[in-house]
Formats: C-alpha cells, sequence, structure tokens
C-alpha cells in the first residue's frame, strides 16, 4: 500500500467497499471553529502557511516539539520562512495525523501529490500558492468541492451573525448554521468574566441586578441564535457541571461577584456555574437543542505559551484525574428524557465511565466523536471498538471536524470516514454482523444520524 | 467469513486449531444468576421474548438506547409485541455483543439461522416458539445439550436452596451449586438493611444484641451453604473493603445502626463494612472458598429506572475515579497465603491496578473474567493481552457467565474461547510462544484451571 | 511462523525490512540497574540460575505467581534446584515477557535453541553452564557481543565510581557511565533517611545545618559524577514533585526531621521533597544533563515481601489514582526551555496526560520507553501507538533495558526494536507514512535519538 492511496487507512476488501458506500456522502459538520468572516469575504488564500498553519496550534505544537524556534511559528518571519521550516521538520511529524492531514489537504484540496520535506518545499510553494489563486479556491467554492451540506460555527451570546447570513444568501441555503457557546458568561472565575458581562447588558439593553436578569440575556440570544438557525448549543468544561444548584445560592454568588467585586470560593462558583448550565440546558430542552458538552480540557497549561500567545495557542492538556460521574449523573438525570446532550470524551480514561453512563439513558443522549487530542486514527478507532461494544454505534453522534480551518473539514471527515469503515471492517470479517446491517450502520453514522439529531 | 460462522472471532489457522482444541470441553461456570426455581420446574419457555429478554437488562439497555418506549420493554405490551419491537430495531444494535448473543442462542439453542429484523421478526416468533415448545427445550434438557457440567448460582445467606437439591437429584451429580452472596448482610447504608437483619435473626433464631450475633448468623449461613455445595463467596462492592477494621469500632457503629436505628456517618458505615468483610473472608479461608470481589460498579444512576423498576433494570454504570489499591493492599496482607480470591474488574482503567496488585501475591489471588459491560469481544481481548503480559495468562480465574438467562450460558462460553484462541494464537503467530505450550494454556484456562481452583 | 523466529513480533513485509535496517545498529541504553562491580570483576557467570533469575524480581514474581514456595526462588535451594523449579513451571509462564526473554536469552546469548520445561531442564542446565564456563561468557565480552556502545547504571550520590573507571579502562572507551539518582536524600518519609545523611555528610565533609548544607553536599557530588561522565538523573516517584516550594519551608522541614529529629506532616515532607528536587533540576539544567522522572510505582506493598526480602523483590505495583498533573506542570514550567526532562509511564491510565503534557513543551521535554511492568510487547505497541498520534514518534526519548541483569540489555532492545519496527510498519501499511520516511524514523529512535539526547 502507498503513502495515502485508495486503499489509506482501510484493511481488506471489506472496508474497501463499505467505505465506498460512505465516500461520496455530503459533509455535515455540527461542530467547528469556522471563521465565518473568512468566509463571507470569499477571498482567495494569500498563501500556503496561511491556509495550513495560520490558525491551526495543532501544526504549531509539533513544530515546537520539532524545535522550530517561535519565531518561525508564531512570529515575526515570513509566511514563505514559516513554510520552509514547516517542510525541513515535516517528515519528524510522520505519525502525528497533522502529517496526513496537511498532505491530504494538499492533493485532495490542491491537486499536489509531492511529500513535504525540506527538498521539497520550495516547488511546493510555488506551486501551492498559484494554484491557491485560482477562483476555484475561494472558501465558498472549496465548501462546495468538498461536498459541505451544512456545517456549525463557533459563536459567542453576544456575536449578531451577519457572516452567516451573507454566506447562506451567497450559497442558496443554510450552509452555515451557529452554535451557541456561552462559556465566558459562565466562567465566573475568569478575569474577564465582568467585562463579558457588561458586553452582554449592552447587547441586550438589560441591567444585571440579579442572576435573573442574566438569565433574561441568556434566553435573547438563544431567541435570537434560534432564529438565525442555531441548533446546539456548546460547552468546555474541565470537569462537568451538574445543573442543580439552588436558585438562591447561585443568586448571591452572582451579585457577590458581579455587583460587590469579590472574588469567589469554590462552592460559590460552582453555585453559580451550575445554575446558570441547568437554566440554559432548560432553554436547549424548550427549543429541542442538542447540549454538546467537550469534557475534561486543562487549559492554558504551559505559561510561556499563555503569557505571550494567550488561549488556543498550543498550551492545553488533558487529564485523567476528574471525577465526571457525580455532576453529569445529576445533569443527565435532571432532564432525564427532555433533552439532548452529546457527550465528548478527551482523555480515553474517562471514555468508559462516559460510555457506560450513556447507555443507560435513551437515545436523547450520545456520545460525541473522539475529541481533539483523541482525534487520530488510533484514538478515533479505539473509541469506536469500545462505544460500539458497550453503548451502540447506531446511537453514535458522528464525526465533527472541530477544525479552525476550512481546508481541512475535508480530511477530517475522509479520516474518520476511513476509521470507522476499517473498525466496522473488522467486525464483518470476523463474523461479528452481516455485510449489509454493517453498510447501512456506516451510511447512518456518516450522514443521517447527525442530519436527524442535530436537526440541520 | 459469513456471519457467526465457524471462524467467528477467529482470524487464522493458529486461532481455528487452538479453537477446536477447547470447543467440546464441558461450561464450568463459576459464577451466574441462574434462575434455580425455574430450572428445578424444568417448564417449557413460554415464547421467544421471555426466553431471551424478559430477565435481561442488557436487551433492555439497547432497546431504550435505540429509542424504544419502556411499554415495549419492561412494560405491558405482549410478549409478542416486545418480541416484534426488538427485531424491528435489532440491526441498530450490531457491534453490541447483544446482537451477537441473541443471534448464538436462536442458532446454537433453537437451530434457527435467519438474521433477525423487522422482516424475519414474524416468521422467527414462530418457528422459535415452535421449537421452545419442544422437551428438548426444557431446562435440563438446556443444560445438557448445553453441556454444562457445573455451574455456581448467586445465592442469598438466608436462601435454603431446596431448587438446588431437586436440579442435583435430577441431574445426577453436582449441576448447580450455591454462592454465598452476604451483600445484603453488608450494605448498612440501604434503607432494608434493619428488615433484611430481621430476617436474618429468624431463619438461624439467633437474636442481633452485637455483631459477634451478626457474625454467628452469617458462620451458621456458612456452614449450611457449604453442606449444600457451596465453595465460594461473591461480593459486589464500588470501592473494595479493607477488611482491617476494629471489631470494637464495627460493633459500636452496628449497635448505632440496628438497636438505635440511628443514621451512621461515612467512617462508621466503613467501620462496620469492613470488619464484616474481614469476618467472612475467614469463614471462607477456614472453609477452603473463593472470595469473588466484583469491583467498581455504581448502582442505581438512572433515577426514572431505580425507582419505577427497581435495582438490576439497566440503570448502572462504572466509574474510573475510584481509589482500588489501599483497601485491597490491606484486605490482601491480611489474608495473604491463606485466602483463595478472584477480583473481577469493570472500569478498564483499573485493569493495571488490579492486574499488578495480584501479580505480587501467589497462586491464591486471581484476575476474574472481563465483568459485566467489558465482557465483550474487545473488552476481553484487551483484558487477556494486559493480564497475559503483566500477570499470568496461566494464572487467569477463567470466564463466568454472569448471566441471568439459562440459553445464554453456553453463548458466552463460546465468545470466550474463541476470543481467548484468538488472542493466544496472535501471540503464537507472533513467535511468542510455541503452538503446544499456546495449547496446553488455552484448555487450562477453559476447563481445569477454575475445576481446581473453584473445588468444584 | 515458529517460535522467536526471524520474524518474531514482526508481522510483514514492512515490518521485516524495517527491522533490518536497526537490528545492527549497537545498542545505547540510559538507564538500567547495572551491576558494575560484577562488570568490573569480568568473571564467568557461576550458573544458569544466577544469570537468568539470581537477581531479577520479574523471574521472581512469575513463580510465585505459579505456585512455586519462597525457598525455591530467593530461598535456601540450590541454583539447580531453583532453575528445575522454574523450568517445570516455566511452560505456564507464557505470554509474559519473561518467557521470551529468557528464551532470547538462553538462545541470543547462549547458543540453546530448546524450549524451556520440566524435561529439557536438566539437559538446559548441563549444556547451558558448560557454555557459561567459556572466556568468551564474560561480561565484558558479553557486552561486546551484545554490541553495547553505552549504556548508563543506576548511582547514588556518595557512589565513589571506581567500578566505571575499570570498566572504562578495559573496555578503551566510555562504556558504562554512572547516572545520579538522589533518591535516599529525597526521601525523608524513611527511616533510613538521617542515616543515609549522615553518610553523604561524610562522604563530601559538609556538616548539614540547614538544607543549604545538603545542597551544597548534593552538588559537590553532582560535579563529581559529572567529572566521572554522568550526564543524567534519575528520580522514582509515586506522585511527581513540584519543584517549586519556597526555600525557607524548605529548611524548616529538613531542621525540624534532621537536626530536631522531629517527624514531619505531609505539607512539610512535600516542601523539603518539592525543594530539593528544585534544587537538583536546576543543577541539571547548569550541567546539561537529562532529568529522567519514573511515576507512579507504589514501593512495598506485599508486605510478606517486604518484610522478609526488602525492596526491589517484587512487591511493587502501579495504581492509576494520581494526580500528575498539578506538580508536572509546575515543576515543567519553572524549567521550560532550559531542561532535558524524560517522563517514565507505569500505568497507562497516565499516559493520556503525560502525552499531552510532553506535546505541549518543546523538545527538551520527552516521553520515555513504557516503563517496567508495562515494558511488554502489547505495553509499549499501545504506548508507541498513543505517543506517536498525540505527540511525535521522532521525539520519543528511545528504549532503556532498566534491567538488573547483564545478558538481558540485548533481548530487551530487541523485543522493543521489533515492537518499534511492527507499530510504524502497521501506520505504512494503511498509507500514514511512506517507507523511506518511516525507516529513518526507526533509525533516528534506535540510536541517533538517544545519543543526542542524552549527550552520551
Amino acid at each position: 500500500m502507498a503513502f495515502l492511496d485508495d486503499s489509506y487507512l482501510l484493511k481488506g476488501q471489506t472496508a474497501r467497499s463499505l467505505f465506498a458506500a460512505v465516500k461520496g456522502l455530503p459533509v455535515v459538520d455540527p461542530h467547528n471553529h469556522a471563521n465565518t468572516s473568512e468566509i463571507a469575504a470569499n477571498a482567495n488564500y494569500p498563501d500556503l502557511w496561511r491556509l495550513f498553519a495560520g490558525t491551526d496550534h495543532y501544526v504549531w505544537s509539533v513544530m515546537r516539539k520539532c524545535g522550530v524556534p517561535e519565531d518561525y511559528i508564531t512570529g515575526s518571519a515570513s509566511s514563505k520562512e514559516k513554510w520552509l521550516k514547516l517542510a525541513s521538520v515535516f517528515p519528524r511529524v510522520a505519525g502525528n495525523p497533522v502529517y496526513e492531514w496537511i498532505h491530504l489537504d494538499l492533493r485532495r484540496g490542491l491537486g499536489i501529490d509531492t511529500v513535504i520535506n525540506a527538498g521539497s518545499a520550495e516547488a511546493i510553494w510555488e506551486r501551492g500558492n498559484h494554484v491557491l489563486a485560482q477562483e476555484s479556491m475561494r472558501p465558498l467554492a472549496l465548501l462546495d468541492t468538498m461536498n459541505v451540506e451544512v456545517m456549525c460555527s463557533t459563536d459567542d451570546p453576544v456575536d449578531t451573525l451577519e457572516d452567516h447570513a451573507l454566506i447562506n444568501a451567497a450559497a442558496g441555503r443554510s450552509l452555515v448554521r451557529p452554535t451557541w457557546r456561552p462559556d465566558k458568561a459562565m466562567n465566573i472565575f475568569k478575569p474577564d468574566w465582568r467585562d463579558y458581562l457588561k458586553k452582554l447588558q449592552k447587547r441586550f439593553d438589560i441591567e444585571f441586578k440579579s442572576i435573573d436578569d442574566l438569565s433574561r440575556a441568556l434566553q435573547a440570544s438563544h431567541d435570537y441564535f434560534q432564529d438565525k438557525g442555531c441548533r446546539a448549543s456548546d460547552h468546555a468544561v474541565v470537569t462537568p457541571l451538574s445543573g442543580v444548584a439552588s436558585a438562591k445560592k447561585a443568586d448571591k454568588a452572582f451579585k457577590k461577584a458581579f455587583l460587590d467585586k469579590e472574588s469567589l470560593d469554590a462552592d460559590e462558583r460552582e453555585a453559580f456555574m451550575s445554575y446558570l448550565m441547568g437554566e440554559m440546558a432548560e432553554m436547549n430542552a424548550k427549543s429541542g437543542w442538542v447540549t454538546q458538552i467537550h469534557i475534561g480540557a486543562v487549559r492554558d497549561v504551559r505559561d510561556s505559551i499563555a503569557s505571550s500567545l494567550g488561549p488556543d495557542s498550543g498550551g492545553d492538556v488533558s487529564t485523567d484525574f476528574i471525577d465526571v460521574l457525580p455532576p453529569l449523573r445529576s445533569f443527565l438525570n435532571r432532564f432525564d428524557g427532555r433533552l439532548k446532550v452529546v457527550l465528548y470524551c478527551l482523555d480515553p480514561s474517562h471514555q468508559p465511565t462516559l460510555t457506560t453512563l450513556s447507555h443507560i439513558y435513551d437515545d436523547n443522549v450520545k456520545l460525541g466523536s473522539a475529541w481533539w487530542l483523541l482525534d487520530t486514527p488510533v484514538g478515533m478507532r479505539r473509541q469506536l471498538e469500545y462505544i460500539g461494544s458497550v453503548e451502540l454505534l447506531s446511537n453514535f453522534a458522528g464525526m465533527v471536524s472541530d477544525s479552525r480551518k476550512l481546508l481541512s473539514y475535508q480530511s477530517r471527515f475522509e479520516v474518520f470516514r476511513r476509521v470507522l469503515c476499517d473498525t466496522v471492517a473488522a467486525m464483518v470479517d470476523y463474523g461479528q454482523m452481516p455485510h449489509d446491517v454493517a453498510e447501512t450502520l456506516v451510511k447512518n453514522i456518516c450522514y443521517d444520524n447527525p442530519k436527524r439529531f442535530f436537526g440541520i
């Protein structure tokens, strides 16, 4: 088998035949970090570096692990210098999915089959930038080529979502839908929380005298998002929130922090956050939205990155030492039967707890795709094997790209579909299910299930 | 390879030849939840639903995950309606072992090779119920067909075990042995604990004025079980118990809870439970019984199931966040060299701790088969690979069905034997052990080892 | 495939061709427990038991799990009796790496291809002891045959390292380098800590009136080791140390324990150990040494072994229930960019946390090979797969034997290289990287990377 050929990630005939059945299905991407203003502007990308690495902390991290100085990563070096540096260390990235994603994007997206290394860097730079200048390489055309039917960006409750309207008008359909991500309102422990709440006050013209006022503003935002096509919220938490704190305690904590500008202890923070999570889940339940919960990322761990580059720059990690069960149990019991929930797992140590937990509820509760650093061929395979044997593959929420760069939506879905088909094919080849049952299963996971569950 | 054909779960020639060596060995099942009154009554099963799903919360859970209303699971719908509903969603269960178990039971047990789905449901119902009405489908005949040599049910210390006597008389041998499961006497935190203790008082005609009286009653029960052929106890715990609490503290806690009807704090509960565990392990040590410890199941997590259906109805989960080492270390050190112990693992996160712990003791301490939600082809394979490389496969306690339905003893053992042979064959094919050594190994694991260790 | 033949642990043609590229590379072993006086003495081994099992608690553990009485393990039985006992149970050890290591040592080292069992035991004993008496079987000749270029022993700060000088003079190069292991100075919670500190005082002629005096003595030892070719320290911890405690708190704790002979509470112990760890890491940073941290082994768990045989006799386990992130995060942030660190993982539950943590730092931070009970074909494979997909295989610190017996350096490296090649070959065969990239990768991991990183 040759590098990234037709059999990429597919071990045998069964795997290849299953992949043939899903290869052409449209992409439905319920969670990503699309730059909607970039898509709305619909301009050509300036160069390969900006396309492949300018916004992608996955690439930055592997460059750092290869000993590349920060100047050539997020610093002042030119795009070309950065690209040449990336290419020169790229053979040392082999095995990490970044190696496969960028090669796939180069092949599928730009039609360049060259293997990236120091020797080929200059030629790829020239040819790639030439290709990028074509009209067919503008964001909207690329989304079309990549067969993206619908994708959901990640947006803040104060956002006004004009770009979404522009894009959808240009596309003639609901191509890009917003997702409601209220983390900034929730994160009372962060230094910029009060400033953010002031923005919220202003955006919805409500003065926050109590936590109820904050809830009303969030409901106004929720209504606005619903009107703009939003069908899901997204929540990033280290430890999940129970959603069952008392309104009184939460209000007291809110007033202490927002009105009296005093700092809170752990219990007070928990009361505020847990209560607010419950309020927002109620909004979701009423609107039939999906509540997406991303669990276990510890943010801003490396001081030198956090202090110089800020969040989402490659300084986050996972930890196994989290007691996920008690809060999730309370949350799922409170909303049992009336709220759609997707649980995303980052640290594989939590997968069994999350999976056995999901397995006892009904089909409103689903497990999401292997998240972030687990979103690799081996991470996805182990996750699918475990989920498939304890819960149900047919209940799996499906793939999300979680990507910050447009060209990568396709490659991430391609990798997922290949891994899924290879994993299910192994079961067919072991005699664990008939081939036709397997084919229906992978088709549903790749298209019908996320369409129906998210209502998009 | 076709669905469930001869090569089911067996990848190559080595795997098939190893399986050929164990396929015909009698079933020795040291732990299950046999309905002994059902076996003793030896009546035909009324219908397919009652046979396959009536008592099996594994089936109920997957139906819920397919969105089936409770009415068609544990509710008032007829057996036929429930069966038709199960069959209609059954293709969506593919990948979960329930899919394979029920198809295996249908094939091996009833001789029906049809794949279950909405289209075949009616025909299978008719034919299956017809087959079930035959004399050869009665419990005792089925146990014979399934080649069950000996099996151990799970029984309460107050049980009088008449059914066991009836069955064994009919079988002409010790076909069904009891297992002593004193969890109800132990679980001082449960609301029905005092009522249960009153039953114990009455059963053994001892008034409980101190914890010593309770111990005496349990010893009387232990003696009774020994006389009826019992050779093992079974203990389900979230966190293991150290077995080293002081008699004085335990007695104080007992009196407070039982005599004074006051509620206990965590320390007092721990003192009582830990001490009692120590007492019971002493009884086991004296009688040469095996102490089976099932670790890490958190019970009754989903409120809506716990409140309407009660325990063992599909509302339990596992959690990785348990500190299993300190109590197990104390327990194993106290009984080092004089107590047979089997540790069953539910959450794969605990497998390494349990395995490295078992590996430092002698052959009285063994690891048990992948428990409950881990009892799947992928769960068993990963467990066997890890145990085999850190501890010894030859020291493995062997398979237990843990099943609540009679027909499933065979399919669970068949799946285990196939996975075991395939896993060991992979080692042979990798050149890690000679073929004849592997064959002896799998034969011992499947038959000789559990026979000898449990003394059954 | 036959037992231990050329294809041992190599599944296909790609794996075999990758292994052919690394098979002949010299062994570079940055961490082991070499008995340097044994090597310096360069005498023939008295018999097979002493060669294979006399100092190896891995062998002792598997014998105990086979029910062998302690007398035939660490007791008074003769070497021959012990060997015969080991051989008689050896077929039951199959699957555990001890089975493969000893067979490999017998084949590669002594040229005896016989499978070990009760029937072959006597003949192997005779022939093996005959071979062992040859001049080519003396330690220095064996190191030459095994193609060991350089290896690092584990030494105490008070050691004077004369044996290293003798060996290197005989070898004509820096064959054996010391490693600085200051655990005894660190472990203030141990009963023999004060006595050890007195040795340190005497060795460097410094009276310890404050923790600064202790630091000065350690610096003197550090300088001495540097002069003798040491390039790394090694630290065994259950929970990692943050290295950020205040000097004042640490000094107070030191004085209380050392001068006032009072016992410390957990906070005081932590302050002392954490501060000292920081001090030693500063020494390493200045000298460009590698700081090796072995995480998560809980020592002396089985009382009956700890009390009769003492440490390192097979009574240690791993536990998943450790919060490794907070202290490591502080430590790595303090020394970010200026300290070489290798993190060794014992319990696979910590691998994701350690891997995502390592992935955010630069190439000074590396993950070490699967440690101790994880150092098995399946343990290494799963570790390499996970590390390779989240961090970078090319940043992997490489294999260390960690072995206590000389003949085993080769077999442990052979097993590692085969597993590495088979794991990377699976990626090549899946189309995830080109063959030439893979070949460079495995060659660098096996030789160039550890040479360069450790500077040896």
